[in-house]
């Protein structure tokens, strides 16, 4: 699998507002056919830090979800919430097994 | 869910031998009651940076995989590997909801 870490700060006052749009994002993502998983989760110690985990089955998978409308609405609508460039980090999955996902 | 999510860099030439203590932790954590998920991924663009995914139903069930004989021996075998402190956040869900994990 093709696993997108992303670590995102958002700035103070917009955190209900980041969670309306990444939730929209999750559910157009989990249509796509090449996704595995997007889940969102919110850090315990800081109400304005979150992370996104995204699974495909490959990279142009992911590529192929940069280019969705969904993924674009969000890109644009959280743009001014973000209080830092976003962390995104690129993995091959190792365990468990790809069949297993 | 409780979601602990884990960044590690490995000292050069330790890589084999903490993706195999890796693995058998993998496979232990997999069969407790409170664990959903414990991914494990390598970084693509750092052969060095590894990445644990680690989903459970609750915080007291992480806090029992912290007693568990597979965590004890995988933390004490990879510690003179490490190349730096291992990063661990902690997280609560949000999407999926937690009956669809």
């Amino acid at each position: 699998m093709y696993v997108v870490c992303v670590t995102i700060w958002v700035k103070p006052g917009h955190e209900e507002e980041f969670r309306r749009a990444t939730e929209a994002n999750h559910r157009g993502t989990r249509t796509e056919p090449g996704n595995v998983r997007f889940d969102v989760l919110a850090a315990v110690d800081d109400p304005a830090r979150f992370f996104l985990y995204e699974v495909y089955r490959s990279a142009e998978d992911f590529a192929a979800h940069q280019r969705t409308p969904h993924y674009l609405a969000w890109k644009a609508a959280v743009a001014d919430w973000m209080a830092q460039p976003r962390q995104g980090v690129k993995h091959t999955s190792l365990w468990p097994v790809d069949e297993s996902f």
